[in-house]
């Protein structure tokens, strides 16, 4: 292979994240911008974007959901009108002080996320219990001002999916926080190929203003942990405080009660980190915008550009819900040069046709995850491509299942979560007393963090980790993104 | 029909402003927030975003054009790079000057447009020839601070898409510029049903920044105009103005020369006050959300919604590309209420289908625009209701067409032109000398702006028709929204 022509990027193994910003990089995802903290998401990221939003979107509407899109500004005085929210939110916004030539009698915050918003909306709609439960959601850009930024993971602005509903009663509202959690959870197992580990989280990390969120964790290739999706009940904390009441069957007056779910580019940061490897990006084929590559060899000779096309029709044909997202490489270029670009940009699959597999009516088929080799009658493609793909996917998700359960443990003293964290980098599960004050010295011993109470609890042992005293909950620790 | 239900509208003869007014409010298509100038949109009306940027993404990518997402803020540095598009700018965008706690060392506006950030992109990322084309899009929404606003034609913030390209020579910048404009009318006439007109923008009407403004005009019911889509060519300005080269096959460097084109959500506007009436609403079936809303009668007589789901399964069968936008409207309303409502949000096809109907083996089919009732055998349902919706398509756009044609007119001099717009509200083509004084002397005489010089020049008489000098350019003249 023509390793001369790509650039090469910094091995995984060596240090992981130059690794992962040379690919970030090199795959044409991102480009920074000339503004601190901001970036270009350029076609290739994009377009992964797009499918994560296609994906996303059709399970939302399955479950009720519709889109909207409410303003980009938030007035100061509705972003305080939820006192912690305002609270985890106020220190990191930006803010509108001057529209055109004249300065704002009221400044205006560009979202950092829109809960106010929705609910200014629906104090005004939401007038009687025929009108809900509202089940709405937005894809927009969101902006926070953060210290530190990195591509994908953490940025002054990036875009998401923002679901906000309102039930009639608690719950519903509770019903639809799950709900939303396993929609996260199932399209991250069947779309990115994305084992995660569903939980609570604690007083500490759950978000501003909210009675309990949940969160699906991820653990990325160097075991830190990412926090993949959240999703928040807020109880009728937010209704209290906006007034958002509606006429029961009862005809009384009663305040709804609310949820919030988001989902961001992160994700993007998720599926390199988890399936990316020394050659570039690996993209699971249900996400991947560009499924199959066809690269001619010797394309210049008689036939050979004709075979292509006509695989390609036939690819097209037969298996049209995938035919978008098939082309020929027919760039001015070496096959070498071009395998290994289809390969930094992490294209499932790759088909080679050249004069010798025409003659023998054959093409060769390579994976891009263990970039094994297939001999393929041209008759018979189609269906192998397709098989192909299909076990990719569901490969890609075994092994980072393998390594996700290969890289957890049961801890069940101080001893033994000490010891565990002093030598791997993995996610422990421990008991714990349920203070705040234990979390934080764990945080301060060990650098990890608490990622969530998980669901299906197990009684390790019957003592806190930390303090000794009596456990309250079994929880997931790692170091974290 | 059980009229009372249904909240009523402003007659459109009556008060074209307020009818529209109504329609967007009632139609469930926007709420007013509670910050000036920003409106939320609703699910009726984001879901006909959705079916516009379907369709016009669709049309783009057909054309090589790839989708990225640049930084919501600029720098006051980098909008000032080019002196024609700041001063077109500046003096309407919104200033972020405080980010977090503290106050920024430059301040950022929330774009208007993004020129500058996709120039600042090119600089760094052209190096070849071998990288252009450039043809690259957004979808996003933008801030500018105008002082009048209306739902859908004019707020402080809305949604469009921008593209943005670069290209090796003048010549194909142009080609671009014009594909692009084709592109927006094919889509207005074969998907929105809106029948516009091609030109050139005067010199006084073009885009900041830009060499030459094409656009397409279409005519409202109100017979006042609506530019719907624009597309410039800003040559090498922009290309000078930031420094973007490129090493050509020469070995020398070369500015690039660029184009833009955008459209926005006030389509949404265009297709109420082109094919709305007095009952609501009235949408094109190719980007209605719901096309067909089947309405059973005595729906809890038995086997009426039994015969309701089965047609709903028949027509989704028959006609699986348009299987999603189909429902039945099974709440518990009376029909009359239903159908209503169904007419006020515009729903193209009604199918009515009542105990008496199923045992006649027939239901009834109601086109939203002429309201004119079919019979029909539920076994042809699909084939009917595919066809009526085709037909009705087709005849939306007759009908705009002939209203465009029966309120236009060629006026050859100076009388004529007068009389013209004293007596009626359409277009008028006439003759201008291309002098800045006569446009502004018109709009001030006569409350018309010049809309385009249209393609298709025609030399109508030798003068202008306000000032009686040498004819340039004719020019088509309306009043506009």
């Amino acid at each position: 292979m023509d390793k001369k022509l790509v650039e090469e990027i910094t091995s995984r193994e060596e240090n992981f994240t130059q690794w992962y910003t040379d690919v970030v990089l090199k795959a044409d995802l991102i480009s920074y911008s000339g503004i601190k903290g901001f970036t270009v998401m350029r076609p290739d990221g994009y377009a992964i974007w797009e499918q994560i939003q296609q994906h996303l979107d059709a399970r939302f509407k399955q479950t009720g959901v519709r889109n909207v899109y409410m303003p980009m500004l938030i007035p100061e005085s509705l972003l305080q009108k939820e006192k912690d929210h305002v609270e985890g939110f106020a220190p990191e916004v930006a803010w509108v002080t001057h529209g055109g030539q004249e300065e704002l009698t009221e400044r205006l915050c560009v979202r950092p996320t829109s809960e106010t918003l929705f609910c200014d909306y629906y104090k005004d709609s939401i007038r009687s219990y025929k009108e809900l439960p509202q089940l709405l959601n937005q894809w927009c850009s969101v902006v926070r001002w953060e210290k530190e930024t990195r591509p994908f993971l953490r940025g002054r602005e990036f875009l998401w999916q923002e679901g906000h509903t309102a039930h009639a009663t608690a719950e519903e509202a509770e019903e639809r926080t799950q709900q939303m959690l396993q929609v996260y959870a199932d399209f991250c197992s069947e779309d990115l190929a994305l084992p995660t580990i569903m939980g609570q989280k604690t007083e500490k990390e759950k978000f501003a203003g909210a009675k309990a969120t949940y969160t699906i964790e991820a653990m990325m290739h160097d075991c830190r942990a990412l926090q993949a999706g959240t999703s928040h009940n807020f109880g009728d904390g937010f209704a209290q405080a906006f007034g958002i009441q509606y006429a029961g069957k009862d005809n009384q007056l009663h305040h709804v009660h609310q949820t919030s779910w988001g989902m961001t580019t992160r994700m993007i940061g998720a599926i390199i980190m988890v399936h990316g490897d020394n050659e570039g990006l690996v993209l699971p084929p249900k996400i991947a915008p560009v499924q199959i590559v066809i690269v001619p060899v010797q394309q210049k000779k008689e036939g050979v550009m004709e075979a292509a096309e006509s695989l390609l029709t036939a690819l097209k044909e037969k298996l049209p819900e995938r035919a978008l997202r098939f082309k020929i490489d027919d760039t001015d270029r070496s096959p070498g040069f071009k395998f290994a670009e289809a390969e930094m940009r992490g294209i499932p699959l790759r088909i080679e046709l050249g004069p010798r597999d025409i003659a023998e009516g054959q093409c060769v088929m390579v994976r891009r995850d263990t970039r094994e080799k297939v001999t393929c009658p041209i008759a018979e493609a189609p269906e192998r491509a397709d098989a192909l793909l299909s076990q990719m996917q569901k490969e890609l998700y075994d092994r980072a299942l393998a390594h996700l359960e290969s890289h957890i443990e049961d801890t069940k003293d101080a001893a033994s979560f000490e010891e565990y964290f002093k030598e791997t980098k993995g996610f422990a599960r421990a008991m714990w007393c349920g203070d705040r004050a234990c979390e934080d010295k764990i945080k301060e011993d060990y650098g990890v963090t608490s990622r969530c109470i998980p669901f299906g609890q197990k009684r390790l042992s019957d003592s806190c980790v930390c303090c000794g005293k009596e456990a309250k909950h079994m929880v997931l620790w790692g170091r974290s993104y």
